[in-house]
Formats: structure tokens, C-alpha cells, sequence
């Protein structure tokens, strides 16, 4: 019997590596169930071709151009908030939760249910409400396996090891596009330079947060729930290379560093292989004989200031990453829009965190988290809104 | 209380590491039984500064030394080979077996004890005689950690990973002082040269089997029996920073790499932190960010044609790996005696496995290894009084 997968985010990124690891292995899964934002027509391609019994689209307006394109298929189809998290609590064994942004917090909520595995991927679960998810995902006997390939290799090194055991946790990073740039260069970044990764093809927004390192801190923030790690224990280094994703040095010296080729469908795979790992195609195996060498970097946090933001973030908890969070949201729509430049990035998210951080307490539920990004976003706009952070 | 540990190897380069490991944790672990070799004033040293209950001497012929050396120390002495195989089965908790040679293999089997860890750094026990060895442990309920740094890695990101989930496991080798040598030069090579390894202090013995590879090519036998995979996905990459000591590379395409600062005392608190991860000095963690790139190449097995042979004993199986370890021992000796060149370590191991490997059954218990092992050096002494393999 095959695996029933639920693939929240089916059009994205994640979502076509996780299509192309089930259609590897099509005796051991099958997408019963697809979830994409707004676009109907690439929703329904996907639900066509994965053979999915039920899409659902986030965009309401969207409801009849989906069901449209899917008449005659037999593919049931939905659309608005509730079909999304209708979709999410559908039966399956494994749940994808790639819906980016705060949008996928809700669903990976509603994904959590007994016996299951959640892919997670949607980063604000854990950074806006990560003790409220890794409490349920307990509560409810759902296991949480990390689906980013920084947090899913730290994640199988750590196997199962206690978390006493271990004295610091590493998420490597690539430096994106301006690893080696001067600050004054960085300053004057195009969208289109920023948008140069130099390893993935992934979305616009975690594209931009790669380029300002915020996607690093976002990503120590959700290691510190995903593995009940203190903020101290965690660090970043930067590896040009992408060989190495995560590193997990043990109190006795001993570190276990996990690899791959830069190919999120290797993470995907892992998650995906819960019965037994998956046997991967011999092209996507890694020749460190034939690799560059693999060289490490401390970040540099003065042309990063995102990272740092990100690490105070880390430190004070609370409703600090959730405000930090929707700052970013916010500030990267309006750098691609050309309203701010690169460095309004961090600096209207240190606005907003300043103004907000000490009024807003630690959000107890996802509603709570919730609110906190409303309020953040709002904030924020209303920053922008006064021009302070406008390109000159 | 303390875990009891016996040290088999006292007062060799493991042991120390392992002397300086308990001394670090004197509330966790207490050496109770030491064993040596042929030095009785050194033997007495560690037992008296680790506050042994007993110690024995392999050398029947220095017990009367050891025991004037520990006169009214009230520590109790043996010397001898029933004082050795008494040693390694009085109780304890932990048996750290690294007597090198064939020696090492019957204290090896004497200590395989119900409900005990044997931390093993003998080569011989799982070259010579792997399949007996690993089948003894699993009957009594015996529990075997590798103590070599390269098999230490594998077992630790190995994890509890079913092997039927692994694709490759990879050794690593420094290369020794000859990795960049031409096959020229390496055939000129003096003893002073081959024992100037590169990262490790160890024995003659294994330094210049280091230097030769034919120390790797041991590894990957003991790999095979170790963790039950087979001789095809076994490797070894050259990696002359010797930071990442074993690779194991899963189905799905993930890799999992053991890494740590080339210091035998990790590898030894691993195996001696049993309930619990040891913590090692701030001076023994492993700083990427100021370590030089990770390299790793191909090992070339023409230039090392001892790695060469030890593949295809391992490819034979039966007592092909214990032949090419008895001819290795002599061979080595013969060098380090000035009797024969660098090349002629390789060339006599080939003539002794050419003239024994077919002859000799596969050996089905210890008494088998011994005879294998016995038969396997009267030959390669043969060989080597005909004087073929003399320096020209």
C-alpha cells in the first residue's frame, strides 16, 4: 500500500520537489491531496498529474477558475481559508507543509493529527509559534520531521541522540549573492542581484532573505523549537560550497555533519521515506572527490545586520521572532517593489521590532501568534507609509 | 558510582588516550585492571597513577620485574598469556581492547562478556577473525564500539540507522607522508620517513602501515564485519586535513559525516561515555571557521599498491584478510629492520596472499585465525630468507 501524501504548497518549490521524489517511487506514494495559493491553472496541472483526488486553493477568487479547469477530471476541488484547512485535516500519512508565509501556519495546525507525518517546511510555524506547534505536534503523537535541508541533515545527525548530548548546533549558509561584497555595494543591490542565488532556484522572498541572511536567522529561530536547543547553543557558519547543511558538535567533541548535494529533493526524500529511506537516482549522489574543497566562514554581521537582528531576535524570544518575521515579510514586498532599498530591509524590520517588541507579549496559541503578526505587519507598513526607509 | 573500565594496551599510544579520558572523568570512570605488553616498569607506572586492583604483562619473562615494580603497592600482577586472557574477563564494565597484533585477539574474545562494552582498537580481532568475533558478541549480549577514529565516525553517524538503509560508508586516510610523493621516490623511502605521519603520534607498527595505506585497507575490512556491509560498499577517500573521519552515505542520497579534530581522546570518550556523552575540554572542539578547506581525492592505487591488495582481501573474503595481515606484520618488521625496502612490504604481502590465499580455508573460530595467521608469517618468513625482497 502507498503512502497518502498531502501537499500543502503543491506549485512551489518544495512543492515540485516533493512531486518529483513521489513520482520516483509512485509503489510506495501517492499525492492524494494537493493545496496551492493562487494560481488555479498550475494547481490544477498538478492535481492532474499527481493523480490527486481533492485540490484546494488559498485564493478564494480563484474557486471558479480552479473548478473549472478540473471539470470532468473527477478531481474535487475547494477554495478560501476553510477548503485549505479542510484539505490540511484530510486523511493522509504524510503532510508536505510548504505553504510559505504566515498563511501556512494555520494549515500546518490543522495538519497536526495523530499518527502523522508533517514535512514541515512552512517556516512560521516554528518561528511565529513554535512552542505552540511542537506542543500539539506532542499532544496529538504527530512526528515533525524538518523538510529545509539545514534542519532536516541536523535532524538525521542527531538521530537519536538525547539533546543533552549535544553542546552546539551549526546551520551552514551560502552566503548568497553577496558573500563577498563590500558594504557599500551591498547598499546599492538591485532585485535582480539579490535574486541571483548562487545554488537554488527558489522563491522570490526566501531568495531576498538569502541575500540578506535573514533566511539563516529565520532558520536558527525554528531549530531552537524544532530541537528544544537554548538560543546559545545554536550558530551559523557560511560554506560557499553547499555540501555541508548542518553540523551537530556533541559535548564530547565528537560532530556530526550532514551532506548532500545542493538538491532539496534529497531532504524531501528523507522526510518522504519514513518506512525505510528511499533509494535516490545515482546522479544525485555526492563525489567529494570531485567537489570543491569545502571551506567554512564565520557571518559577518556588520554587512549582514539581518542575521543580527535575527540572533537578538533568537536571544529574547517571546514575540520577538514574530514581529521580527513580519517586519521582514513586509520590508522584502518592499524592496522587490522598489519602494526601499537593500538595507531598508533590516532597517525597517529594526524599526518595527524596536517599536513593538517590549509592548507585545509571547504569543500563547496560534491566534496569539497571529495577532502578533497582524500587528507587526501593520506596524511596519505604517513605517513605510511615513517614507523613512524610501530608496533615495 | 564509577564504570569499571580494563584497559587491555595500557601503555600504548590508545591507551594513553584513554588514561588522559578517565582522568578527565574521575567520577564517571575508574580504571580497575591494566594490561601491557613487554615494558614491566611501564606497565607498573600506569597501574600505580590509575590506581589499578591488577595488572598483567603479556611477557611472561618481565613478571618478576612487574611484580618487584609494584612491590607494596598492594596492586596485584600476572604476566604471561593465561595472566592476559584472566585479565581481560575479570569484571568490569567497559573493556578497552587495544593490544595490537594477533595478540590483541584472544584478549579480545576473552573479554566478550555478557552485558559489557568492549570499546575495540585490536585489528586483528575483526580482520582476522571478524566473523567470530561479532557472532560471540551478539550470543553473550556483548556490546562492540569501534575505537579507531574512522570507525568510530561510521558507528556514530551510522546511529541506529538499519545498514539495509546504507549505500556506501567511506573511510577517510590522511594519505600519510607519501600522499604527494612520486612512485619513484616512494620506493626509495627510509623507515625515518614512512614514521613521520602526518597528524598522529602513533606506534611504528601502524605508522608506517599508514604510510604504505595498508592501514586503510585493514579499516576496511574491519568496516565490513563491524557494521555487516559488503566488501562493494566500502571506500576510501584521502583527506589530509583529517577532520572528517568516516562518511556514510544513505539510499536517499544523504550523507552523514563524522568529524572531529584528529584526537584519538574523542574517539576513546565516545566509546567510554556509554551512558552518556563525556564533556571534553573547550580545547578539544572543532573550529571549522579556522581549520583549512576539506579536500578529499581519490587514494591512488598505483602509487600504494598495499591498498590494492587489502581491497582484493577484501573482495576474497575467507582467509585471504587474515593472510594479508600476517605477511603485513612480518613485512613491516622486515622494513623497519632495514631487510627489505618500502615496495617490498607490498611485494612480499602479494607473494605470501599468491602462494596461501587458495589453500587456506576461511577460519571458523579463533584456534582458525591463529592457525591461519600462524601459517600466513611462516611463509612470508620464508619468502623473505630466499632474499627476495632484500634491498638491492
Amino acid at each position: 500500500m502507498s503512502r497518502l501524501v498531502t501537499l500543502l504548497g503543491a506549485t512551489g518549490s518544495i512543492g515540485r520537489s516533493t512531486r518529483a521524489v513521489v513520482a520516483e517511487n509512485p509503489e510506495r506514494l501517492k499525492i492524494d491531496v494537493v493545496v496551492g495559493g493562487r494560481d488555479a491553472a498550475a494547481l490544477a496541472r498538478v492535481a492532474v498529474e499527481t493523480g490527486a483526488r481533492f485540490a484546494a486553493l488559498a485564493d478564494q477568487a480563484g474557486g471558479a477558475a480552479l473548478a473549472e479547469a478540473l471539470a470532468g477530471t473527477g478531481i474535487k476541488c475547494g477554495a478560501g481559508r476553510s477548503a485549505v484547512l479542510d484539505a490540511a485535516a484530510m486523511p493522509s500519512d504524510i503532510v508536505v507543509s510548504a505553504i510559505s508565509g504566515a498563511a501556512g501556519l494555520e494549515a500546518t495546525f490543522a495538519a497536526l493529527v495523530a499518527g502523522r507525518v508533517i514535512a514541515l517546511a512552512n517556516k512560521e510555524s516554528l518561528v511565529c509559534a513554535g512552542a505552540a506547534v511542537m506542543a500539539r505536534a506532542h499532544q496529538v503523537g504527530a512526528r515533525i520531521l524538518p523538510l529545509d535541508s539545514e534542519h532536516n541533515a541536523l535532524f538525521q545527525v542527531l538521530g537519536a541522540e538525547p539533546i543533552a548530548s549535544v553542546s552546539k548546533m551549526t546551520l551552514t549558509a551560502s552566503g548568497g549573492p553577496f558573500r563577498t561584497w563590500p558594504a557599500e555595494r551591498i547598499a546599492a543591490a538591485t532585485p535582480e542581484q539579490a535574486l541571483a542565488h548562487p545554488n537554488y532556484a527558489m522563491g522570490a522572498k526566501i531568495t531576498i532573505d538569502s541575500a540578506s541572511m535573514m533566511n539563516k536567522g529565520l532558520e536558527l529561530i525554528e531549530a531552537r523549537f524544532l530541537f528544544g536547543v537554548e538560543a546559545d547553543q545554536l550558530d551559523v557558519l557560511v560554506h560557499p560550497q553547499q555540501i555541508v547543511h548542518g553540523l551537530v558538535t556533541f559535548r564530547d567533541g565528537s560532530v556530526s555533519a550532514g551532506m548532500a548535494v545542493p538538491d532539496m529533493r534529497i531532504a524531501a526524500a528523507h522526510c518522504l521515506g519514513v518506512d525505510g529511506r528511499l533509494d535516490a537516482p545515482a546522479s544525485r549522489f555526492l563525489d567529494l572527490a570531485m567537489t570543491a574543497p569545502l571551506s567554512f566562514e564565520r557571518p559577518d554581521l556588520v554587512r549582514f545586520p539581518a542575521l543580527r537582528l535575527a540572533l537578538a531576535a533568537l536571544a529574547a524570544s517571546g514575540a520577538a521572532p514574530a514581529i521580527l518575521n513580519a517586519a521582514n515579510e513586509i520590508a522584502v514586498e518592499a524592496f522587490l517593489a522598489g519602494r526601499i532599498g537593500f538595507p531598508g530591509i533590516p532597517a525597517l524590520v529594526e524599526a518595527t521590532c524596536e517599536a513593538l517588541a517590549s509592548g507585545l507579549a509571547a504569543p500563547e496559541d496560534i491566534a496569539g501568534a497571529l495577532a502578533v503578526d497582524h500587528e507587526a505587519r501593520n506596524h511596519a507598513r505604517l513605517l513605510l507609509s511615513q517614507g523613512r526607509f524610501a530608496v533615495t
